[in-house]
Parts: structure tokens; sequence; C-alpha cells
């Protein structure tokens, strides 16, 4: 059982704060309001858009050091669906990475639509949340909370793989965006 | 039914030489012993690794002029599997259509392994090209030729998606070269 903050009571937050839920760890749900609550979590996740993480680390920053801090962004420009807002080098995960130099950052659930966190499946697959980050620790810790909610988890690789998770959020959401794909679908991956 | 000529008779080569084959489509499938060779294709299919393009065009590029040039490289640096030997902000797909102004150059086939084309499965799901290019025309030829031999098609955006094809590509073979999934798996394409 791990102690899992949630910030974000978004349709993505939701979802999230569902599979911890499902996987009997300890859950704090908070929203835009809660921001006098203390953290009870080892893994805050950040599940706000790209836009307002600014705000949270303003407020959240020195809280969040020691702790494992999940991105789940898609920092898409979304007046053009046509580029993401960081630079084509980086990664919205470097960048918090790097302004909380304190934190163990790892990206997840930006290549999982909320739906499929919620069904565990993406079309007739099972649901996989993909993971990059520098510490293995965080990720295999983060891994096994999402195993437990019933979702497959897989290491993707290093920090610097957030930018291709990053790629794959931005072109699912532009070929649902472009009704190519529903937003119960998108990129199973299959072992 | 459409000409095809692919060149290259590698794993990739030879796996989509057999779809379009499949589909009845025309094809002409050469080797780099077969530079003489006239291509008969009004769609030509680059099926040889991202160094070896720029020798490909340096021999055949006035005769890609007015055809359908298909990529479906994956510009990794082998050396390392950290980084693409492109830069960030561009793609190989948008390198060579830059080269080739008179051709209508398509990104394909770069993030379906060469057993899912000869299967038609990714697992349990069907394989699914997706296509990225400025050409809606072309990208309609090809999906025509590829659905006709059994396999989805998506039209997953303009050039510019080629970079974020690229980066699934990328994320893909780091996966299967770390054994986190194999290669007859992969990214499936859920509707």
């Amino acid at each position: 059982m791990t102690a899992v903050s949630v910030l974000g009571t978004g349709n993505m937050g939701t979802a999230i704060a569902g599979v911890f839920e499902k996987g009997g760890n300890a859950v704090q749900l908070l929203g835009s309001n809660d921001t006098a609550v203390p953290l009870s979590g080892e893994i805050v996740v950040l599940a706000v858009p790209y836009p307002a993480v600014g705000g949270v680390l303003a407020e959240r920053g020195g809280e969040l050091a020691g702790k494992i801090v999940v991105d789940i962004t898609n920092p898409l420009n979304f007046e053009t669906f046509d580029s993401l807002t960081v630079p084509a080098d980086s990664s919205a995960t470097a960048e918090i990475q790097a302004a909380l130099p304190e934190s163990r950052v790892v990206k997840a659930f930006n290549t999982t639509f909320a739906a499929t966190l919620a069904s565990g499946r993406v079309g007739g697959q099972p649901t996989t949340v993909q993971i990059a980050g520098d510490d293995a620790d965080a990720k295999s810790r983060i891994a096994e909370a999402i195993t437990a909610g019933g979702l497959n988890a897989i290491d993707a690789g290093a920090l610097r793989r957030a930018r291709e998770l990053e790629a794959l959020g931005f072109l699912q959401i532009t070929l649902a965006a472009g009704e190519k794909i529903s937003w119960t679908g998108g990129f199973a991956v299959q072992a």
C-alpha cells in the first residue's frame, strides 16, 4: 500500500485516483481549492493541465521535496493542435524536474486517455501505463501501485524518453480530436 | 491497382512488398545492386536505413520527381539508442521532402515492425499503418494500396506529424530492444 496524493479533480485526476484506490492505496484527491491541505502522499500526481503546473509548483514546491512527483501532462498548444509548448529538445517532465531538484519526477499516464484508465481496456487490450524517469525505485513504486489497480505498467526508460512519450500523447490527442480514433481508444501497448 | 517500387530488400522492404502484393498491386522490389533498373512505381518506398537514404537520393533523385515517395525510416542513433540523428524540431521525412521538392513525400510504415506487416496483427489487434504528409491525394493512394493488402491505414496528419511518428517509432524500438515488448508486438492503434 502506498500513499498517493492526486492534485486535480478533472477527468484524468479522477480516473488516476480511481486506479490507485482500486489497488488498495491510500489516496488523497485534492482540487484547486484545497491549497491549504497538506499532502499525505509519498507519490504526488500533478493531474493539472501543463499551463497550471507552474502555479502548483509555486504553491507546493517546498512540500514536494523528497517525494515522487508524477507528471501526466501533454503540453499541447491547444489553439493550433500543431505543436508542443515545450522546447523541441526537452519535455514537460524535464522542465518540472529542473524546477524540483529535490523531487524524483517521472512521466506517466500521459499516453492513456481517462476512459481507458477507468475501464482498464484500450479497445480489446489491457491498458498499459508507460513510465519514464531517471530513478528506478520511483518508477517501480509507481508501477507497483498501478498494477495493484489492475492496469499494466511498463518502464519506458530514462527521463529523456518523456520527450517521446509526450510526442505519443500529442499524436494520440490529435488523432482523437480529428476523429481518427475515439477517446476510449488510442495506442495500446502489445507486449 | 497501383504500381509500387520498393527500394530495399531487408526485413522491412520484403514485408512492405508483401503487403502491396497481397493487395494486387504491381510491385517491383529492388536491392542495392539494381541501381541501373528504372523505377516502374508511381509510389516508391525508400525501405533502406536512414543513413543510406542520401545515397539513394543521389542516384535516383531525378527519377523520383513527380512520384509519391514513402519514407519509412526511424533515424535512430543506433550506437546510443538514446536520440534521433535528425534535428529535434525536424524529421527524416521533412529532410527528404526538402531534398526532393518535386516529389510528394509521406511518412508511413515506421511504426509497424516487419513481423506485424507480414502477419497483419499486432498481438490480437489488426496492424494499422500511420501515414503523415502534406498531400492528401498521395496519402489516400497509399492508404488504398495498404488496405487492399489487408492492413488498416490511418491518416495521422500533415508532414509535420512525421516528427511524432518518428518519436513513436523510436520509443517502440527502444522498448523492443530493452525486451519490454517483442518485435511481433508494439503500439497497436485502437480506433
